[in-house]
């Protein structure tokens, strides 16, 4: 079995990369304006990410591609997601795609066999329960990949469902991550962490700190800060004493940092992902002290 | 307006047609040996479905392509699944992607606008609340589109977070339920349908008539016929006295009824077809006899 997700995400870690993932959600209004103008859409998604992944080598650990964005291109749009996966991977980024599937075990089968083809780890849908994460979970534990699980996620109408209480003192949130935290039992990498993890959003800090504690082998993926209004500095009760257990997801706030038409779209990048990835470093370090 | 997928359905079923639903979902093993074996699979898949889909015009409303089955072939899967919607449209069907996608509402727009491209109704993951549901919403109203989100699904895990009780006499099931009714208020067609529907497996007939009465307004898109073990005999309560309100969706007794080897595979769907369709309609008048 080659390395697996959350064995290389830990060591990146610990050799002082910041727990940083890039989001790839590339909205053709905000590609810069110069960049392969003439080209069609999955082009110029192509030609953004070839310039842009090479120089988030050793500088974060994973990106997370948002597959919508590639979808509503159509083919092409998906011939543009597998490139960027294949560049991601290149420039010895790991891939978390962005696809939260969910479905029934024969459909499931297809979506891993699909998915993990491009992707070291996925999102995915728990609402089906287990026998829809069965395919996924034989690949985390035969190939080394890794799943997140939405257990809250980031958006505003998230409590909707995620906050009815299903019991004394035990919200669908909470039933979710017990979920979580048994799909990933019996399996756990040198550190401890199981390769079943759970998508939280960084827009509830109070969930974060607790959803913490009830899944103590589970890696986090925390989307939502940034423009959808979650702050890094609310983060660190997501992270163990090592500064591990936690990866954090920003998009518009990186590759979207710049206004389309600056030709110096390349620099805000990189001042972009500095400040974020010192922020996160920071963090992650305050709570190896702890 | 175009006239609305709801409204459209109806029609079909009230002058004779049976309210069936073919599902596509394009395991390459299942294909017809003989049709074109030396091609690429995206393009044995589009072989086949260029012979199926004119045979079933006016004998069903609609057909599932299962987006799963495509994907799993990349690119060009992607391709076949856009040129068999295409198809499917060209021979009269109403195309449902079963897609089951649920995100955040920027990532739900391109989702939205991805999908109802190539079809007339989706499938949704209702777990993110109503802000994940708006773009679709809005194309419902604008468009005439439809969905149909996962209330109670067909496969054997279903309820382990499905049944949680989420209050007093109320499970999980049933408030995704209360959900779909109030996404739909406000809009119905000349049957009092709304384009806001609920996925409910034929494999928990139980749930199906209370889900029923819960849901007066929605079509329900009902899978796990056949294969799954959900019986037809068992889904007269879904209907309402008029023989509306329910579309039975059949996938691997249809058009994978056949063995791959086999000659006479186009007459087996016939056939299969013609079994299905009687029963369902039959089912259906029963209920508007009620």
């Amino acid at each position: 079995m080659p390395q697996s997700f959350t064995s290389r995400v830990a060591g990146r870690v610990l050799e002082g990369l910041a727990p940083a993932v890039v989001g790839l959600d590339p909205r053709l209004e905000a590609l810069p304006a110069r960049l392969a103008p003439a080209a069609a859409p999955a082009e110029r998604i192509t030609a953004f990410y070839r310039e842009v992944l090479p120089r988030l080598r050793g500088r974060v650990p994973a990106v997370k591609p948002n597959i919508a964005f590639f979808e509503v291109h159509g083919a092409p749009g998906w011939a543009a997601y597998e490139e960027t996966c294949r560049l991601a991977r290149a420039a010895d980024l790991a891939v978390i795609a962005d696809v939260k599937r969910g479905d029934v075990g024969s459909t499931a089968e297809a979506y891993a066999a699909a998915h993990f083809r491009h992707a070291d780890a996925v999102t995915l849908h728990p609402l089906l329960g287990k026998d829809s994460m069965l395919p996924f979970l034989e690949r985390c534990r035969n190939d080394g990949r890794a799943v997140f699980v939405l257990v809250r996620t980031s958006n505003p109408s998230a409590g909707e469902f995620q906050d009815l209480p299903v019991g004394p003192a035990r919200t669908l949130t909470d039933a979710l991550a017990d979920a979580v935290h048994r799909w990933g039992e019996g399996v756990a990498d040198e550190h401890g962490y199981s390769p079943v993890g759970a998508v939280v959003g960084a827009t509830w800090p109070a969930e974060l700190a607790r959803l913490r504690a009830r899944l103590p082998a589970a890696w986090l993926l925390i989307p939502g800060v940034g423009a959808q209004g979650g702050r890094i500095a609310d983060l660190a009760p997501a992270f163990d004493g090592r500064g591990l257990g936690a990866l954090v997801a920003q998009s518009r706030g990186i590759l979207q940092c710049f206004a389309p038409d600056d030709v110096e779209w390349r620099d805000r990048i990189d001042a972009a992902v500095e400040a974020f990835t010192k922020d996160l470093r920071a963090l992650s370090a305050s709570g190896a002290g702890s």
